[in-house]
């Protein structure tokens, strides 16, 4: 079923842990193979944050993302479309995913986790999630306030024009605080957003790209078994697991727990937005296949270094941490690379002294610098993670890159 | 004489155009050679901005210029040194030039040649130079308004704690519009900083560095012939033409004129500030071996883009301009590079609607992209000079870059 509307695509097994549901993989595409599990970084508005294309590329960097709610607002799919496709505007030769754009619709609009978390809760007036229904979903832009219409139909539209290898169906992002009589409803509809979003797929489809259904369920096992059939039950090419993964580490996991087993084994399975390092080891043991976070290359431009345990300072807060804060003035005077083993051009040749004065004179190198640094780690971390489950030792690899 | 102090110096002349003052050269410094004319490019800070050093480098760049003033306030000198000198601080190990941290401390003070055009006079309240008098200049530091004094002998010992391979005198900066006995005493008075600034320099030098004397004596010829004497007669590696060079670029070619044939020859003759184009053509004309300007970098982080005239819009104002403003809209469906001829990543691989769009998505990468771009631009124009002198080719040279 798959293979007929996917005859560029594959996904291929290729080894299994013994001690947990952690399998090695291989993403075939168009524009290149993804070996998993990996590490997907975001090009949210069709560039990467402070690195050249080609850097992230020499970083060993495999896939990437863009967003399409912001590439759909400015340039504009169409002007995308006319300059090639997003590949060649961004020169990316690479496999590239693209999500729905219903994220940061739905975020923005009722509000993120964070905030909800940190109590911030919007002012009506603020939302720019104006209307959704059964139809789609209206919002203003951020740009300039204009309305704007997303149906799964136009999610599709637009990221065809994009030329994304590997695209996504529209879902509601339900808010973390609904309850389960809600979670459930919005289940539903997003199921029949998925099945408008395969026909809308079948129509256009030049066979260049492979379309991901979404898990939803919230944090409900009997709602994650019923959308875990539906979207077996459908031609999707991958799985990504979507909706709210409840408040706590441990819960993420529940939710993941409850969900990937019971996925076909055949389609790589994605995992929305999660990058912390101790995360990914668990989503990596739960079956996870490709994650995907702003986390690494954010954190770089707000002077954080991602590094393994051992080269934590000292302090009661380490086990939390991973990384380094380099605007922290113990890095002064202190002539040690980031992290003398890794490879990147930062770490062969700067010292902690030198990106510490520039973070202080907000020199705008080290946001390239650090960005540079923190994708190397993630593509060695997702590298040592695949070697790791060749080698069936996982947990021994986790104390590694864990505090 | 000169060989003495700089043993590991030197600067040849291999060639001179056949029809004006234009002479081809080649300096010699411990971290390499620096074919000349030549253009200094600007890392005001211990940075270029926006690109790292390695890019600098691979865009064949020869010689680069860190600014005194600012790393002698942040992080310090003593940094510096402990961190192995500013080459190996901020990773950069061809040739480099550091200015005596005067014209900042004067332009800060003064006011700005710019702002006195503009008639942007600065309120008293806000000049930070507080007193300059026959010791030095004491001034207020732009960081944290702590006072700071700066004497000949300061300047000296910090340019020899960051180790750059030529260095230069302190000399005050006289603001446009002094009259000339302002200048004929403050000419007298640097010449007695040179001296002084000769005296620290034979007495800390470890003859890995070479010094350079400043003429100055403003838009007066007797003045400037009074200090190009002065420095001949005394052990400078090479000259720099300070003071004010006037008011448009008439009189500035008329100081040039009446300054540069008057110094010796075997010595290396700078021109502080200057960047443009046509200026630069017509300095190199005048016997100008190398040039430094934040132009060509500052104007790419506000979106433009060096080209050759045949590249830009046809506009009335053309014959004033030598950059593409990309943040133009005519640019935001442009599938073209910036100039397909040019071997920057940058043109290889990226259109002007991309850029374009990066521009207005505030997307920082595209800073770096025109950055590369421009020093890439002014590494080809230097080229092309030299051979054009080789060739006795320069007028024909200067209307295919200048309109």
């Amino acid at each position: 079923m798959n293979s007929a509307l996917y005859p560029h695509f594959s996904f291929d097994i290729r080894d299994q842990d013994l001690n947990s549901r952690a399998r090695l993989g291989c993403i075939s595409t168009p524009h290149g193979t993804i070996e998993t599990p990996n590490f997907i970084f975001c090009a949210t508005k069709g560039a990467m944050k402070a690195l050249r294309m080609d850097m992230v590329k020499e970083s060993d960097a495999q896939i990437i993302l863009s967003n399409t709610y912001h590439l759909m607002l400015n340039p504009g799919a169409d002007l995308v479309k006319k300059m090639g496709g997003l590949h060649t505007f961004m020169n990316w030769n690479g496999p590239l995913f693209t999500d729905s754009g219903g994220f940061q619709i739905f975020s923005l609009g009722h509000g993120s986790i964070a905030s909800e978390i940190k109590g911030n809760r919007m002012q009506k007036s603020s939302r720019s999630l104006l209307k959704i229904n059964e139809h789609g979903a209206t919002f203003k832009s951020y740009l300039d306030g204009q309305k704007h219409l997303l149906t799964p139909e136009k999610s599709i539209e637009v990221q065809i024009k994009l030329g994304a290898d590997l695209i996504v169906v529209l879902d509601e992002c339900t808010p973390f605080h609904v309850d389960k009589a809600y979670t459930e409803r919005s289940m539903a509809m997003s199921h029949r957003w998925a099945l408008r979003s395969l026909e809308e797929f079948k129509k256009r489809s030049k066979e260049t790209q492979a379309l991901y259904g979404i898990i939803q369920g919230g944090v409900y096992e009997d709602l994650r078994k019923i959308s875990t059939e539906f979207v077996n039950e459908h031609p999707f090419f991958g799985h990504a697991i979507g909706g709210s993964l409840g408040a706590s580490k441990h819960q993420m996991s529940d939710v993941i727990g409850m969900t990937a087993p019971l996925l076909v084994r055949d389609r790589p399975i994605h995992l929305l937005g999660i990058g912390g390092i101790s995360d990914i080891f668990e989503g990596v043991s739960l079956g996870i296949d490709t994650f995907d976070c702003v986390h690494p290359t954010r954190l770089a431009r707000h002077g954080g270094a991602l590094v393994q345990p051992h080269l934590l300072p000292e302090s009661k807060n380490t086990s939390s941490r991973e990384h380094l804060n380099l605007r922290n003035s113990n890095y002064k005077e202190d002539p040690n690379p980031i992290d003398p083993s890794c490879p990147c051009y930062t770490c062969q040749n700067l010292s902690r002294a030198y990106l510490h004065y520039l973070l202080k004179a907000k020199e705008i190198v080290v946001l390239e610098l650090l960005t540079l640094h923190n994708i190397t780690f993630m593509v060695r971390l997702m590298k040592a993670i695949r070697e790791g489950i060749k080698q069936n030792n996982l947990p021994a690899l986790r104390k590694e890159w864990c505090s």
